[in-house]
């Protein structure tokens, strides 16, 4: 195999977010170098990354020139241009995770489609063009509408309660799912190969901030059965193999009261629901994400401790250069991991950092979880008004 | 506090090298941006620093220029310039460890003489100012000869077997010391910050490659009793605070036959000795390193696992640009974490890596450690004649 390690090789990102920040730190455990495109000069990349290029992940040409000379590309945000990423596919680079995947994937409507056409247990939907298709039927209220492109970061997904909310309804090409009143809500993360080897790691159980509409707290184990843990994972190692996918894999799960387990979302890239995995498990999602895309043999999935991941979101009131208050109160806590992505600015609900947490039982993480939660807030120079 | 983190903060790093590289990657989980002097383009530090610096580290004008404009100055080599440390420091920089300690430290004559001076254990010496100096009484043989100063990784010391082998001593100033036939040989890490809170790791055992006179294999926790571990912590911790040292210190102790512990040798940064300490303990020793000089609540240093760890030396027969032959059989291996250094070339006995590995044992550690010895060599693309 050609070396994939030291000058020769160049690994190009598209994107300069946290994800991509944290899979450089683990890239430079094996000198892989990774280069950077994103339009933000600020972007959490460019303090480490091997060199950063200014320029629009969604343009076709600035990706297109970005990825002529790199060995091997990947993505971590879906919101690129996929476009750019087929062409250099076909002319012999590797991409990963594979042009098509994210194409389907950043289509809430397809990936539907894509679930049901592989007897993967999803809740029931149907699709729209524009607002007016919404039923007025009070019966069929309160229903999921998620917008099915563009939305991120909770944003294009809402909960229509009763025929008044239908003024408030996105006017765009929508996937309308049943609610569904679930008792948990669970994250598996699947590692694929080039050979076709894969992993999948433990569920994970997650506690959702409302008015966010963002992950607040997620924990590991996930306090459910062993059996419930094994066909999650199951199902998401058969989600990646019928998606034929190179990388890394987050799908979430509802579980229901009655027990089954229902695909609410994918992502082909390192997750929030999985940045626990650097101090919980043996290898971290971003170690497994570059070992899936170098096609080299996938790293152990186990937990080695109990832990829980909080996410620093800026708090409403505040913009400005950012600070982290309580950061120092944070560190001085045993098992406490933070970490800070970076970013110059903050706003309300937007993801600064995060905070891992450790202990020997999942019910000390959630108890220190609470703590640490009440220390730490991100704010900025400016309140707003 | 002032902010620490963020782009109004700049930590001036003197010496590029493998330390320094693990540093970065620990600083980027606090935002912390690090850059870096070194005169070689290709140092590891070079693809993850904030920025890079092309210039003599032991050159006055060269690291007061890098310096001048850093809010705290560190090192990850003693060999630098300490006189324009010196002069920062003298201006109100603030450079941690302090330059006098590197100063004292640096030469190993003053070393011996303040253990000497501050009770702490060492073995007997006297210090020379040229090979004519040593005596030729057979009974004196064998002894070590190190130099004062110049020497590194193994270079500048030797054992003198007998008196046909003074023509081979080094003619420099140097510590004559009485040869201990130890039992083991410990590493403690101790870290201080500046309002003097200090921490020990607990002890390490080391093996020593004895042809290359490096650490080639070390194991957590050592195989000692309870009891000792807690005298070398103990003296550890004395010495940095006799010291008065802000940042870390690695301390190497010989564990006599008769249970003795005697100080060898200090060093007054990230150790060789403590690379472990990344998968191996809770807090690993470049992040306490960051937080020592930061002035952060340092933290726990408690050990998660057993581990061991192994130098990845280049083989004696190789030069050229380097390659890890084994490298992806030993990534196939669980609870083993390659670090590749990211240096271009390969030279005998060069370090360019290391290994941690973990298990549930001492001895499960050492039987996986022979393994991934037998796997992994470090070869180039020239074989030497």
């Amino acid at each position: 195999m050609k070396k994939w390690y030291g000058n020769s090789f160049r690994l190009g990102m598209i994107g300069g977010g946290q994800l991509g920040r944290m899979f450089i730190q683990e890239a430079a455990n094996l000198d892989v170098h990774v280069h950077v495109l994103d339009n933000d000069e600020n972007s959490p990349c460019k303090q480490i990354a091997s060199s950063f290029t200014k320029g629009s992940i969604t343009d076709f040409d600035t990706v297109y020139q970005f990825g002529k000379d790199k060995e091997l590309i990947t993505v971590e945000i879906e919101n690129v241009s996929i476009e750019a990423l087929e062409q250099l596919e076909s002319e012999g680079k590797k991409v990963f995770p594979q042009p098509r995947i994210l194409k389907m994937i950043r289509d809430k409507g397809l990936q539907k489609a894509f679930y049901v056409n592989n007897g993967i247990p999803t809740s029931p939907f149907y699709l729209i063009n524009s607002k007016n298709e919404i039923s007025t039927d009070p019966q069929v209220y309160p229903f999921v509408q998620k917008m099915r492109t563009g939305g991120y970061d909770g944003k294009g997904v809402q909960i229509l309660k009763k025929v008044e909310d239908l003024s408030k309804a996105f006017d765009a090409p929508s996937v309308i799912e049943q609610l569904i009143p679930f008792e948990k809500e669970l994250s598996v993360i699947v590692a694929r190969n080039e050979r076709g080897e894969s992993v999948a790691y433990p569920s994970v159980e997650c506690q959702f901030n409302e008015e966010a509409n963002l992950v607040e707290l997620l924990f590991t184990p996930a306090q459910i059965s062993e059996d419930i843990d094994r066909k999650a994972q199951k199902l998401a190692l058969e989600l990646i193999e019928s998606l034929d996918l190179v990388g890394i894999l987050a799908v979430e799960f509802f579980l229901t009261k009655e027990g089954d387990l229902l695909v609410n979302e994918i992502a082909p890239r390192p997750h929030n629901s999985g940045h626990h995995t650097i101090e919980c498990n043996s290898t971290s999602q971003f170690a497994q994400h570059l070992r899936s895309i170098l096609n080299l043999p996938l790293g152990d999935t186990s937990i080695r401790t109990a832990g829980g991941m909080i996410n620093l979101l800026g708090e409403q009131e505040y913009s400005g250069e950012v600070i982290y208050d309580g950061l120092e109160d944070v560190l001085a806590m045993e098992g406490v991991f933070p970490h800070i992505y970076g970013k110059v600015e903050t706003k309300a609900f937007r993801k600064m950092g995060h905070v891992t947490i450790t202990a020997a039982s999942v019910e000390l993480v959630l108890d220190k979880a609470e703590r640490v939660k009440a220390l730490i807030k991100v704010i900025g120079e400016r309140r707003n008004n």
